[in-house]
């Protein structure tokens, strides 16, 4: 029989390819795979469906991670979703995975994270399970969000000149993981030597407890703005990017120096002797929002909190490009965090 | 710290006890943690969602599972769910944790089995994801159904002098996996040695390709039956009865005579030495329903196919009780298959 490596297509091309024969039969089902969630019918009200599944040593490490905060971040990255829909998430179901190594206190922990979140957030959870587990740690965990009729909005509506606005700032997270992943080295090297993290507290956090932008969803609708096109940014913005053009079949334009970066990431990097712009552009599980608005919208969009401007949509034939502080032109590819490389 | 073990209070304690701390916020949410589905409240239709999170080497065993049968499987035990509360199942997520040991064509198989099930139950597969795992094969699928307002069933409805009905037969998924695991342990010894199968079909389909209950649940609609509670037999008579009286505050008294049990089952249980009414009653995943319903439809009851009335509801008093051949009683006790310990 044939074998065909998996790394051939990576994790989109995967499901793509194994989802492509499956036809829709419920006049129920607007959208089903493709987008931050599936968007179902029920008359005034939509539903927007999204799921993750988690596994330990793959998506999390518990050496450095703290239960409360995994369960946490497991809870909020599934409302993330259905945020990057213009939609708000009312439920979850939870489903965790354990191994014996496991006490009764350390799920306690991963609830208490997750009922904090709930709690934050406004969500109900409303069933799931726990089964055994022969390895580690497996969270999956759906969330059921609510959007009205016209105004869910799509990776696929970008159009020529719309401006592409970025929430909060970028490559935070991904510079909190490599400080961890520095710290959990020198710490299997000597026991005896403390973490140091010292004046890292925004980086480690926005690693280990980041939040959903609830906040900008709201000021969005505060002000009428509807977005062309949005999605979450969990694998960094060159990767989404390349999603919502490509679903949208039109260009960009980003301006490096227009990327929102903050202070603690920007010393990290320097610390490291990597490359901010990297990170902001393919580190991921940033968990803010990229969206695409109307040029006519402009005026209000300067007037959002934690909502930057960094470029424009072309038209398709001029591809997608990345301006640099020199003014050089530099193609986005996607390198963004692929799980099964 | 405090350490307690998992295995104090099971799969369903440890449930109730993680999740009793978390409020409803929602008006949308009708029915949270607790029954084989929750329900969302849409105008004139109800939804469902269930969930179910599948790990190698716990719930499955490649050894002697197909993946085409376990896609199969995974899809339709979350269909019975759906089905168990008297709603139709709509469309599903599937999220797939996969270690480098699985090809394209393991995907295309599992996923084959998945779209099977879909078109003959009619759902569709609106979203997932597919990520790296360190180990076994993880499956976590979520489906969501539809229900008419005022049909659905649920687990605490069961009122005295009802009558207990049961579809199909129990026992007969158990002792095919009985019979799985003596070949593969025969097959481990001596490799050479062809797996005995011989009028064997029954009992290793129910196993490896179980079917959810839409017939019986379109019976009931069509003879206007609505039961008065209702759940999928999943770990075994025994556990399901628990469950339904003890949500319902009801007791109960079943006819060992009257469980209903394949003659294929029979001969394998008398071949492994093994008691086939143990198997009924704590062997699980059958898949069959298990319902109360009024004294009143008896005679519709009686009209139905492939359903069968296995004893009456009581007084909560008068306990949990199996009436054996012989009119001895035998107090019912929750042996079902817990994966917890």
């Amino acid at each position: 029989m044939q074998r065909t490596e998996i790394a051939k297509y990576g994790e989109f091309g995967l499901i793509k390819h194994l989802t492509e024969k499956f036809k829709i039969q419920n006049a129920s089902t607007l959208k089903g795979v493709g987008d931050d969630a599936a968007v179902l019918d029920y008359k005034d009200k939509q539903l927007l469906i999204t799921t993750d599944l988690l596994l330990e040593g793959v998506h999390f490490d518990l050496v450095y991670v703290p239960l409360r905060h995994l369960g946490y971040k497991a809870a909020v990255v599934n409302f993330s979703d259905i945020y990057a829909m213009n939609g708000q998430p009312k439920q979850i179901t939870v489903s965790l995975g354990i191994s014996k190594r496991f006490s009764v206190e350390d799920l306690e922990e991963i609830y208490a994270g997750i009922e904090l979140a709930c709690k934050v957030y406004g969500v109900d959870l409303i069933g799931g399970d726990t089964s055994a587990s022969l390895t580690g740690l497996a969270i999956s965990i759906t969330c059921i969000g609510e959007a009205e009729k016209d105004k869910i909005v799509y990776r696929n509506g970008a159009r020529e000149n719309d401006l592409i606005c970025v929430t909060g700032d970028l490559g935070s997270a991904y510079m909190g993981l490599q400080l961890l992943e520095r710290e959990k080295i020198v710490f299997s090297a000597n026991s005896e030597v403390q973490p140091d993290f010292a004046d890292k507290d925004y980086i480690l956090q926005r690693q280990l407890k980041p939040e959903a932008r609830k906040d900008v969803i709201q000021a969005l609708a505060d002000k009428g703005i509807i977005p062309t096109s949005m999605m979450d940014i969990s694998d960094g913005l060159s990767s989404e990017l390349i999603h919502i053009c490509t679903q949208s079949n039109v260009g960009c334009r980003v301006y490096e120096d227009k990327i929102p970066i903050n202070y603690q990431a920007v010393v990290m990097a320097e610390e490291l002797n990597m490359s901010i712009v990297t990170a902001a552009l393919n580190g991921g599980e940033d968990y803010e929002l990229l969206f695409t608005a109307r040029i006519e919208d402009y005026e209000k969009i300067l007037t959002l909190e934690n909502v930057g401007i960094v470029g424009h949509i072309t038209k398709p034939e001029l591809g997608l490009n990345l301006v640099g502080r020199e003014g050089e032109e530099i193609s986005l590819k996607a390198q963004g965090w692929n799980s099964l490389k």
